[in-house]
């Protein structure tokens, strides 16, 4: 299936159905009948099935209507400017699932790209497409090396979260910048760090005992505090 | 296996050995050898295991050398005063590795309880226990009504996350009480929703496009800001 992913369930299926090119459908006869317009007026090939069948092609546990296949977006990078807001890179961040809640952190806090080293997971991986919960559909996802992207984008801000930075509440954020994430076990890697310009730390609490946070949640809480909308 | 769980991997393990009461231990040559003083001294039974037997029994894509059998905690609610800080309800979170990972946000930022509700994930799952990353050991999860919490707790602020609620960041948050985290799909219960004093918000970014996010983030964005140290 080179060029194409799978999307399950019926909420994603609806926005893959606008969003999204749809290259196959296999579906209960009842999710067939009930979007028949959009199949008909795309000419979307479809396969109704059984439940029972749907079960045995599904990776989810409890399979929910429809499973579809797309064709992968083509993403190009010749127009991306930096210069405003923020976008997010990814330090080969290995496990799918929290790859896909860093997308939906960044649908969420309106960031139109996330940006992936070498050894990040691979974005068309099911996990991550059903955890980034339609993330996919609205954020740019592009694997470039950090080094390169500099290249086009000189003098913009470059934080990463580290877990001897500054403190996260005493950063006055700029306007514009990239953020970046490390992998879940390793952090960022130090020819990474060698290029941040803000080395970030998320407060422990008093009585904290973890030795880190999750990539993700660690990930959600730098975009809460940069991307809050202006006047909080 | 009545009373007990699994825990898996070289550094939960060792927190283990120190920290809960190991039944018996399945690890390989070397990891017996490298801990084979506080296996002696505490006379916990071993099996020593092949990579490849490790690999037959391990719920891991990538096993760590040891899988140990541990008695599961007593928690005793007689104690808990929810007068000072403050602790976590989680109100039908069903996914293991979420449930895991808002214990391991609990013990970052200082949090001693983690209740739930009746319909959370068992708390002894193994994954769980794994995306807890040894929060289990630190923090307490006590399954309890949250209106049976609330009659020996009464007065304390009850925070809740939803769509529709103050902004979090306009909020002065009190000393102390219980921030509740509703279920992934549907949030908080309606019955849950009636106990709560303050509903709280997460501000979506300008652009954002997500309709929510995941609970665990949610949870760890809503810790941060309401356990920042003194002085942040």
């Amino acid at each position: 299936m080179e060029g194409l992913f799978l999307l399950e369930g019926d909420k994603m299926a609806k926005e893959a159905l606008e969003q999204a090119e749809v290259v196959h459908i296999y579906a209960m006869e009842d999710w067939i009948e009930a979007h028949k317009a959009s199949i008909h007026s795309k000419e979307i090939p479809f396969t109704v099935i059984t439940e029972r069948e749907l079960k045995a092609i599904s990776a989810l546990t409890t399979p929910n209507k429809v499973l579809l296949v797309l064709k992968q977006f083509t993403q190009k990078l010749e127009t991306i400017s930096l210069q405003k807001g923020y976008a997010l890179y990814l330090d080969q961040i290995q496990d799918p699932g929290n790859m896909g809640t860093i997308l939906r952190n960044a649908d969420w806090f309106g960031i139109p790209y996330v940006f992936c080293s070498e050894g990040c997971a691979d974005s068309y991986n099911s996990k991550v497409i059903q955890a980034s919960m339609g993330a996919i559909f609205r954020v740019k996802v592009i694997h470039i090396p950090l080094a390169e992207l500099l290249e086009a984008n000189a003098d913009i801000p470059v934080y990463g979260t580290v877990l001897e930075g500054s403190n996260l509440y005493e950063i006055e954020p700029a306007q514009n910048g990239l953020i970046v994430i490390g992998n879940e076990g390793r952090g960022i890697s130090p020819e990474l760090q060698s290029l941040l310009t803000h080395k970030v730390t998320i407060p422990r609490g008093k009585n904290g005992g973890a030795e880190s946070l999750n990539a993700a949640v660690a990930s959600g809480i730098v975009c809460a505090v940069f991307c809050k909308p202006e006047g909080n």
